[in-house]
């Protein structure tokens, strides 16, 4: 991976990255399924029972889809090409970032990178309350893994508040390799964990990758490996951990306290 | 209100504040029902249409309970007292605390009250995971108005992540009034708003209330005209304000950080 200077980042302000996608017709939205692409929902117009509604059903049966089953009249009513063929689904459609994007943005700004890389954040109001949190404390964007995470699902979109319209959100294959290739950048990272040395009294200046680890488990073993620097938020309670959207919060937050110093 | 030192306290520690609860027979249920007990979840036996079943019902359905219907076999097999009629129900018990009891617990530990006044969460996760970080950050308790407020529901309890079981929660009728009895013990109150002065630069130690703005409208000005000081998180972003739970933890980590100098 190279993080060349792309121009995609003057589109950013301004380009939408979450729009909401109406399918209509059959072969339209077989298509969509077998392209991987999100549907959030799926109507199907009841009675309906040939070949070609069993396979979209079947396909959307191994998806998130919610499949709901509706009067041909109320599909009428939907239809905007007049053409649905009983089945109209709502896709949303996201546009992942380039890590160099965020890079970019941070030089535009003349600031330091300050980036969130989240290792296997499964929970999308997690994720979009983090996205959120990513946007107002100055993050100039998130990194997410492929596998094993959340994506940018509606629900995302939603919890994000409408930061995922200016926050780039990259996904990678790997995140250590990723990591690696960041601090060439002159980025080091710092992991949240319950053993760490208190935020408090870490340094947490300069080009920083703040890595949340997963609701359940935290930070893997190998991303823990690859971190420069291990730091807590004190616990003084009776319970194990923060929501994992709070504790990147409160992290992300004495960050912009020690850069504002 | 006056707030006299109650002996509930030392039960605090052990006793488990949310318990489920499973009630089998029609005439249990259809009292839960009616004394407005939260029931998570009705099962009721299929193809039974009499009376009394129908009441039930009618109940469930102007509650927020999920109704299965379900065969005989399974509710035998589920059934404890073996006499279930056709029906069973879990029901979540919570206990609410009293303000007194967090001034209490407050002054067990050694500690200058540190409470949380929550005016008007509406979201059930949203009070989860203020509760775990109430719980978390050292605070004594949680304060929450009876109307238009999220209850102690089963979501809450899970969100908390057992917090629920540790850190008080008092429902009051009026928050202000609440507010001012509390002054007269001792504590100010600060609350969060965009317009404040940076929550870096406040004074935030002491006995000290940390108020708590509803998810879209913020504070609401009365209980703004009961606050001593309004403090604000620092906002470098495009988008209006943080998730609830993620501004009440990084506020309580600043009353953290200040009280640890």
């Amino acid at each position: 991976m190279c993080f060349v200077k792309s121009n995609h980042l003057k589109r950013l302000g301004t380009q939408m990255r979450f729009e909401e996608q109406t399918l209509e017709g059959r072969n339209a939205i077989l298509e969509a399924f077998r392209a991987k692409k999100t549907i959030d929902k799926l109507f199907v117009q009841k009675g309906l029972n040939d070949g070609p509604i069993n396979t979209i059903l079947r396909e959307a049966k191994k998806t998130d889809a919610i499949i709901q089953f509706t009067d041909k009249e109320r599909l009428d009513q939907m239809s905007q090409t007049h053409n649905h063929q009983g089945v109209i689904a709502y896709a949303a459609a996201y546009e992942y970032a380039e890590v160099s994007e965020i890079l970019d943005k941070a030089r535009e700004k003349g600031e330091a990178p300050f980036i969130f890389l989240l290792d296997g954040i499964e929970d999308p109001h997690n994720l979009g309350a983090i996205i959120r949190t990513a946007n107002l404390c100055g993050a100039h964007g998130v990194i997410i893994p492929k596998r094993r995470a959340a994506g940018l699902t509606s629900t995302v979109a939603k919890t994000s508040a409408g930061a995922l319209n200016y926050t780039p959100v990259a996904k990678v294959t790997n995140l250590t390799a990723t990591m690696e290739d960041l601090k060439k950048e002159g980025l080091w990272f710092v992991c949240a964990d319950m053993k760490g040395e208190s935020m408090y009294k870490c340094n947490l200046k300069g080009a920083i990758g703040l890595v949340i680890g997963n609701e359940g488990e935290g930070v893997s073993r190998l991303v823990k490996e690859h971190c420069d620097l291990t730091a807590s938020i004190p616990m003084k309670g009776d319970i194990d951990s923060l929501n994992a959207s709070v504790a990147a919060g409160v992290l992300a937050y004495e960050i912009v306290r020690q850069r504002m110093m």
